[in-house]
């Protein structure tokens, strides 16, 4: 194997055999492959992709360069939910304690935040004393005695993609859908699942912005799960404008568990019930789509999914108050009301913006290793096609500083747009949905 | 600047500029952008290209990355040719000092074999005792006595360039135009000339095969020295076979020394020929190319071409006898005699597949640390055109052993065709010119 000779068939536009894509990718784990040469390969993989056998080779050489998870001693069909990215969405918080409740065995595994997308794993962070770096025997403690566990990658999980993914992160060879489909479905294919919900955001705020490459996504993580006999499901769901009214770590859990007490936003619970009741559909828990929603809004209505979401964070280590208004949570010192200086519609919320506009006030991270604060951040008083006069509130910022909040509004006055009509129509909740078969 | 930022403009086909170029090359030479990220910029440009603002960038940085060479005492313009590689390429050792017994000063930085194509360092260094690496104080000392020097790139010139094509070496990004132009280039412009013939090889034994992709090199490689100005003249010539009748270092260098002493084949006299008239017009010695090429036609018929050329031996250290059978260089120890196993036309030569055909017997290399054997190789007894019985000898293998025996005829049996008639019109000697403004 000459890896140079395989880099070149694939700058050509070849495709490499099984052999020689294993040969390439072991290569790479054992040090033949320098980091320089899987840097070129990338890149060349960027501009001419993979195909479908190549893309099977490639999941299978991540998951087995690590371990699976066992399946555990709990009863009840294994399901996770994995998002794209995006601003503002806080449904993992919501929904893997939902699923746990309507019978479902949630082994979530989460990201961090970078760049404008949030991660869960900060948000759950902000809860002080949670804890998403565990062992997997604590892990599968937590998922026993609980239903669901909440906690990142672990070193044993597909540790190529890990590699793989960090040298992506430096050499700007990140947006490659059989990359990404790839790094997604290794690490969800580890977790030994009966049924995955993908949910694959669409919109400005998205890494992809057109519908026609988030199905073409779509299709490629459904085929990799086919492949492999694992049921997946993608919806494509709207990120043009952000998920909710809140966006900043501490500021998003208190929403999800508003949510999760059957108050919050209403596209929030919507979506929560969405893809809660598509987990039931792939479990085989339910047989229609419209029975697995009407399950999920009942258990949410219930308050059964909060009061195992609280069993969750003291299994993890932390400490949810049952105080109303903040739950313990960590509070930005200082904040400032944005208003309307001008009368009209909302024509527009830029998602982007937003997620961008909390790096500055340190709610946010353009590096995998930087720090965070978990209170900072946006809470939005309008949405998309609310009709305000000058002087009404926009926005609340939450800073750590009086410069957190000069940013801060200057990015609000830019990201909400008031006009005399909406900019376009906004994309409606739930595009379209991909099944497997 | 963050490196991953400008790989991601290159990569979505944008220009960097002239800043932000700097920035990431300066910041490799500084280690501060790692060969990864290099290797994956490299990649994208191989895609995306290079515009001429940002060539530009690239051979300042690289020539500003080691020494210029200082021009020395003694007078006549400084002229160089540069080939961009082929199969049974020996015109350096010819053209050198003629050009040098011209009346032009030529100091000649050339490179090794690699792949199917050969390097005049390592055809030089069959000569016993010759050195081809010398300090540069060495260099011009016999720039000064004899005229001409013939040496590698010393660790002073274009570090930057040496750097990166040790990098595209393992990373397939050698075949780039732009990063070819600049690699070129950066050298040549080191050299302090007042003239340069670029000998740009087309067809299938050229890395470049098609007219249009050498036409196109030709004139980035013209706009590059132009922007600097440097008369610049680039020849398009034939390598769709071999030049001359022996592909292999020591058979090679006697085919140059026989040229030198007016014999040889004709197309390599005559592209000799050619070269040293463009280099004598880009030089100022004379008004037009026929006069240049007349010029050079009757000093190398005087014998002082071939006198200055063993001065410029012993000035290097080499040692060429006078005897008229191989001037004490190397001698296979076993050769073998390939006849036709039929009657008919000589259709074509593979120049490539003579190239390759060196490399199992030890007389080229994949990579660029592999020590060569110099006797080996092929020397042809028939050209494209000739007509041939059953039985007549088609070429002569050099071996060091028998299996190389075995191998070499394979080769040549593949290499050499025989029909009843040719495979199409083999391409003129001399294709076209490409000049400055």
């Amino acid at each position: 194997m000459i890896p140079q000779q395989l880099i070149a068939r694939k700058r050509d536009g070849h495709a490499l055999s099984r052999q020689e894509l294993e040969g390439l990718l072991n290569g790479y784990l054992q040090g033949d492959v320098g980091d320089d040469q899987m840097a070129a390969f990338l890149m060349a993989v960027y501009f001419e992709g993979l195909d479908d056998s190549e893309l099977e080779t490639l999941v299978d050489v991540m998951l087995r360069s690590g371990n699976v998870l066992a399946r555990g001693r709990v009863a009840g069909p294994r399901v996770d939910k994995h998002s794209t990215g995006g601003v503002g969405d806080k449904v993992s918080i919501v929904l893997a304690p939902l699923a746990a409740e309507m019978g479902m065995v949630v082994p979530m595994m989460s990201g961090r935040s970078l760049g404008h997308t949030g991660g869960t794993l900060d948000k759950l962070e902000s809860i002080p004393g949670f804890r998403t770096r565990v062992s997997l025997e604590r892990f599968n403690t937590v998922l026993d005695s609980v239903g669901c566990a909440m906690v990142g990658q672990t070193d044993e999980i597909a540790p190529l993609d890990r590699r793989l993914y960090a040298l992506r992160d430096v050499t700007a060879t990140v947006p490659s859908l059989p990359l990404i489909t790839a790094s997604i479905m290794s690490k969800k294919l580890a977790e030994s699942l009966d049924g995955l919900v993908l949910d694959v955001k669409v919109g400005s705020g998205a890494f992809l912005s057109r519908i026609e490459d988030a199905r073409r996504l779509a299709r490629a993580m459904v085929g990799v799960g086919r492949a492999r006999g694992l049921a997946v499901t993608a919806v494509l769901s709207a990120m043009d404008r952000p998920l909710g009214m809140s966006v900043g770590n501490a500021l998003e859990v208190r929403e999800a568990v508003a949510c999760l007490s059957g108050e919050g936003p209403d596209e929030l619970r919507d979506l929560v019930v969405e893809l809660a009741g598509e987990m039931a559909l792939s479990a085989g828990l339910v047989l229609t789509l419209e029975e697995g929603r009407r399950r999920a809004g009942d258990v949410l209505a219930g308050g059964g999914a909060l009061e195992r979401f609280r069993r969750l964070v003291t299994a993890q280590g932390g400490t949810l108050r049952y105080s109303r208004d903040n739950y313990g949570l960590p509070v930005a010192p200082i904040t400032k009301v944005v208003p309307a200086n001008r009368g009209g519609l909302i024509s527009r919320i830029d998602p982007r913006a937003l997620g961008y506009g909390v790096i500055p006030m340190g709610g946010g991270r353009t590096r995998q290793d930087q720090d965070l604060d978990p209170s900072v951040g946006f809470e939005l008083c309008v949405q998309v096609g609310d009709r305000v006069s000058r002087g009404d509130p926009l926005a609340i910022v939450h800073g750590a500083s009086p410069d957190d909040l000069f940013v801060g509004a200057r990015v609000l006055e830019d990201a909400v747009r008031i006009a005399d009509r909406l900019a376009g129509d906004p994309l409606p909740l739930v595009l379209e949905r991909v099944v497997s078969g």
